[in-house]
């Protein structure tokens, strides 16, 4: 159960272990050099290597606790968390998930409640870390909304995958904004476009690794004032239904986003709009 | 006005220049070796150096014209052309871009044109060449149709590229198969899933550079069968006017590929579908 982080730390893009109190990170690097065995040179190869590459950092993660080699370095101005790693492809994500996002979303009480899961991508472009800003495109669109998601990491290839199975395949879990131009997502009725404008995927910044407890809550917060609240039991498709629908004939790769769905309290479901 | 094409000889993925009646291809390596300028390992990586690759290319095979330093590689069952290039991201499409496709996707007659271009996404994993076998994943989907497209590369990054600009970003064509499950596209809602099974995505051998003349011609034939003749001039939205729309707010990179959507004559649309 740890927090895989990246950061900025002397003008270089590093990656490490969040400290239990949030308070600082145990370098990747460190800890190679500390404990002799190998771990990867970004969070992205890193996540790539799978379970093995987890493995290995847990051992180092237990033998530092007894013998205390490696210190945190402590988060701050000269610390930064950054995107956790770089997507190689899109962003596979899924659509009214949430029964009350249903509702808000078709402005309709008696929405109908997909039967399937509604799947579609964020362009890899969209991606950004999570303390960088929102470019809202005001010559493109004039309907920014926010749409906060628990995100499942994919951490090996697979395919035909069965529900029963999907769990060995998640690696951990993030979350992304899956931010949304309301006008250009109905304008080009397919999503694709809406959802893919430059920087509407800020990401992270934590990789959520080995054994949380679930269900989850996923807490949207805009300008500190509580928007959404999702717990995963809510879930209209639970996320190894959707690894299992997803991975039909598909193949699935280690470093795949799969985002969630977001709960109700999006901007769009406010009278008037926010 | 060349065609580039990736083959396979002596175990080795290579890449070269069809000559003029396609009865064989001028190796970039030896070009490379002949004139001594770099070209670059795969057709990828050379696209994505843009048109400076191009032009030494052109510049080599206008000296190999007159001094005959490089013969041609005969195709024969030990040289077989391949896929031109592996995509880095999903292939971006366009749908119900011909008028007559769409009143046969609708199944009416009367059916509405869009006002805007339809953009949805093929994931990267459903990409094969073009002598490759479709997988029809049986356990998956009962309606696998085909869809004979242009597509357009893109040679340079760019965003919010004007209509006007738009040829100064284009590398050159090449076709793909938008092969479609019609049971998933529907069922899914969004038509991602349905478009992106593994194989469903046929591409090449060509890519065309260097001003090929337009209108261009596309045909599709199934067991020798001619069953969809598209014209570029039928585009409801046209090559430039996709790029710009699609590039407004999101950005372009060199190697993406564009599907301008596929004209009439799809399986789904014969009485009894074939």
């Amino acid at each position: 159960m740890q927090r895989l982080v990246s950061y900025e730390y002397q003008g270089l893009t590093q990656w490490g272990v969040l400290t239990s109190d949030a308070s600082g990170i145990y370098p990747s690097g460190a800890l190679e050099e500390t404990y002799f065995i190998p771990l990867a040179d970004t969070l992205g190869e890193f996540i790539e290597m799978g379970q093995e590459g987890l493995l290995n950092l847990a051992k180092m993660m237990e033998d530092n606790q007894r013998d205390k080699a490696v210190e945190p370095l402590l988060l701050s101005d000269e610390v930064c968390l950054t995107l956790p790693f770089h997507p190689r492809r899109n962003i596979l994500c899924v659509g009214k998930n949430y029964r009350a996002h249903v509702r808000e979303f078709e402005q309709n009480s008696q929405a109908e409640i997909p039967a399937e899961p509604i799947f579609f991508t964020k362009a890899v472009t969209s991606v950004i870390g999570p303390g960088d800003s929102v470019n809202t495109w005001p010559d493109t669109t004039s309907q920014v909304d926010y749409e906060g998601e628990l995100a499942v990491i994919i951490g090996k290839q697979g395919r035909d995958i069965a529900p029963e199975e999907a769990s060995s395949y998640i690696y951990g879990y993030t979350i992304i904004n899956d931010v949304t131009a309301r006008d250009l997502q109905k304008k080009h009725s397919q999503w694709f476009k809406g959802k893919s404008l430059d920087t509407f995927c800020p990401m992270g910044p934590s990789v959520m690794v080995g054994g949380w407890p679930s269900p989850m809550t996923v807490l949207t917060k805009v300008n500190g004032h509580l928007r959404q609240e999702g717990n995963t039991e809510d879930l209209i498709f639970p996320v190894a239904k959707l690894i299992s629908v997803l991975s039909a004939g598909m193949t699935l790769l280690p470093g795949d986003v799969i985002a969630t769905g977001t709960p109700e309290g999006v901007g769009m479901g406010m009278n008037p709009p926010q």
